[in-house]
């Protein structure tokens, strides 16, 4: 099969790879239809983690179950799925706290399962899942046109979704959310979503601004650091606002995130931290607290499909390139250079 | 009156000052009858926090109102009150949100208030209070034997209360409470009350041992650092517990916070950071969050009067010394030197 192997910092390729195989009783095999490049692939294809050998990549995919092994029982060949960006058992402490993300025995797409077995990569033809049944979820009769609002399931929009409700975004709040990237943009849907009565995006790029306030952003805040700090401030009447997404992971963002929560709000936040130190003196003092992290995308996904197949969100907007997989390569390109805010790859 | 006045480190004096004035309409003067000393007025004691100048002292007490301003409405002369170790409005959008230990007009007793008037400290035999109706609690009617329960209610109780709340305990929770002072008992008594079906405090003293078995503790860890996380982890079938309280505020006792806790988990945080630095990173890989702050013991008075009216909660246990006033340096000693967990002053 063809799948994508990121073999140095921009030297992303298309390669012929063995087709998977069932390697134990709870295994499936998924053909992938539809796949995507996260803000996250970024840092790798940007030098900033590292890479120690190639690696099978991609970690956000829809398809069809095309076999699976004798012990799976919710997923059988031909079910349309979505698979989350962590596959987990379901079973362990972690994921019956809902917090399949920390799971016992999961891991990422690419990487390697629990046995020690290699697993692969999102953005290829075909992909063997671990713990199918802890795994995958159904989401329905296909339907190409909710394929791009599914996909945005396996990631980012759960984890906009996470962000929202690790900052306990309840009916009337006043939310801010802090980026615009495709996560930010989602994080919006969900706050919205939750009944926020008030909506502030910090943004500073019109097609992004655009699209937040398509997805229900009330205000828009261009300005950074201290100066759009203040300026969301006095937006809320010097008070700061009930809840923020801190949808980035600098330190200046998190930064951000603290100055603007009003007194005992919570910070959810869900951009892997970069260089964040916790103001914890102003943490103490203020009672603004924090919660989030890698979303348990497979906890919110029987919610949220029934969200999209109802029409009730549109998450699947975010996608503002598509292109076949053979040009995985100008997809990763697209999102580096800022041309495009998520890229799909069209797989099969 | 007589009041106590830190002069230095280990240098605490009972002197004679002005009877305090009432110095606006809001204001109330409070007879104290009993007050007490704080586990955080040790850091000025043992000079660990600066002394500028010569520091009218505490700020735990209750007593009688005697005299008060024009526009007070919810007391009169004769009430008996529970004066919390912040004052406040309790109209700002802080106080409405719950936080009225972060007011925008309030402030510490011995200490100013927004005006810049000097506030009288708590461990005195008057009190000008201001903001009387933000700040005062009624509790009842008179009852000596209640006397030192509600005594708590002033700040241990409530800060303890504040960790379980923020550490969002519930029913059935294993809870793990790290800090067997006054507040981490007190978190332990709380974490009972809300339904808790297990209870580890860390402690290797006898005494505090015993009343948190008392109190609700169902398992004790008297080893500290990763001998003392194993401990738990080992309890907890390798999983961590539900709910941390963290009472210490130290770099170690919140290290081993977040090391017990289960994915997913709340660390509720009472103690006053010093030298803490939040292990973001070990946060977000395990959707560890943190919550709490200086303890908004306003909010939580009413449903706590409550309970030690109606003889559910008995936190005045934690005073195992009781001293006159004139006696306030032996009190202040005492806990320095680790005799008494608390000390309660006999004032009028």
């Amino acid at each position: 099969m063809k799948a994508t192997v990121l073999h140095a910092p921009g030297d992303v390729r298309l390669e012929e790879v063995p087709d998977p195989q069932l390697a134990t009783a709870q295994d499936a095999i998924v053909r992938v239809t539809k796949a995507c490049v996260c803000g996250s692939d970024l840092w790798y294809y940007r030098g900033d983690s590292p890479i120690k050998k190639p690696m099978p990549f991609g970690h956000e995919f829809i398809g069809v179950v095309e076999e699976v092994g004798d012990e799976v029982r919710t997923v059988r060949p031909g079910d349309f799925v979505i698979a989350p960006f962590t596959f987990s058992d379901n079973t362990c402490p972690a994921c019956r706290s809902g917090f399949q993300s920390v799971c016992d025995h999961g891991g990422v797409w690419g990487r390697k399962d629990a046995d020690g077995r290699a697993v692969d990569g999102g953005q290829g033809e075909y992909v063997r899942v671990p713990l199918a049944d802890g795994t995958l979820v159904v989401a329905g009769e296909h339907d190409a046109a909710l394929e791009p609002s599914l996909l945005t399931l396996s990631d980012v929009m759960g984890t906009g979704w996470h962000a929202a409700t690790s900052a306990k975004v309840s009916e009337g709040d006043t939310v801010a959310v802090v980026g615009d990237g495709a996560v930010g943009l989602c994080g919006v849907i969900s706050a919205a979503a939750k009944g926020a009565g008030r909506i502030i995006v910090m943004s500073r790029n019109a097609e992004r601004t655009k699209l937040a306030k398509e997805f229900g952003a009330t205000d828009i805040v261009a300005a950074r650091g201290e100066e759009g700090e203040s300026a969301v401030r006095e937006l809320t009447d010097g008070v700061g606002v009930d809840a923020v997404l801190e949808c980035v992971g600098t330190g200046q963002s998190m930064n951000t995130a603290f100055a603007i929560a009003r007194p005992g709000a919570t910070v959810g936040y869900v951009g892997v931290p970069h260089g964040v130190e916790l103001p914890i003196g102003q943490m103490f003092s203020t009672n603004v607290g924090i919660a989030g992290g890698v979303a348990p995308v497979r906890r919110y996904l029987p919610d949220l499909i029934a969200l999209v197949t109802s029409g009730q969100i549109n998450p699947g907007k975010v996608f503002d390139l598509t292109l076949p997989l053979t040009q995985v390569a100008e997809a990763y390109a697209a999102m580096d250079e800022r041309r495009a805010i998520k890229s799909l790859l069209e797989v099969g």
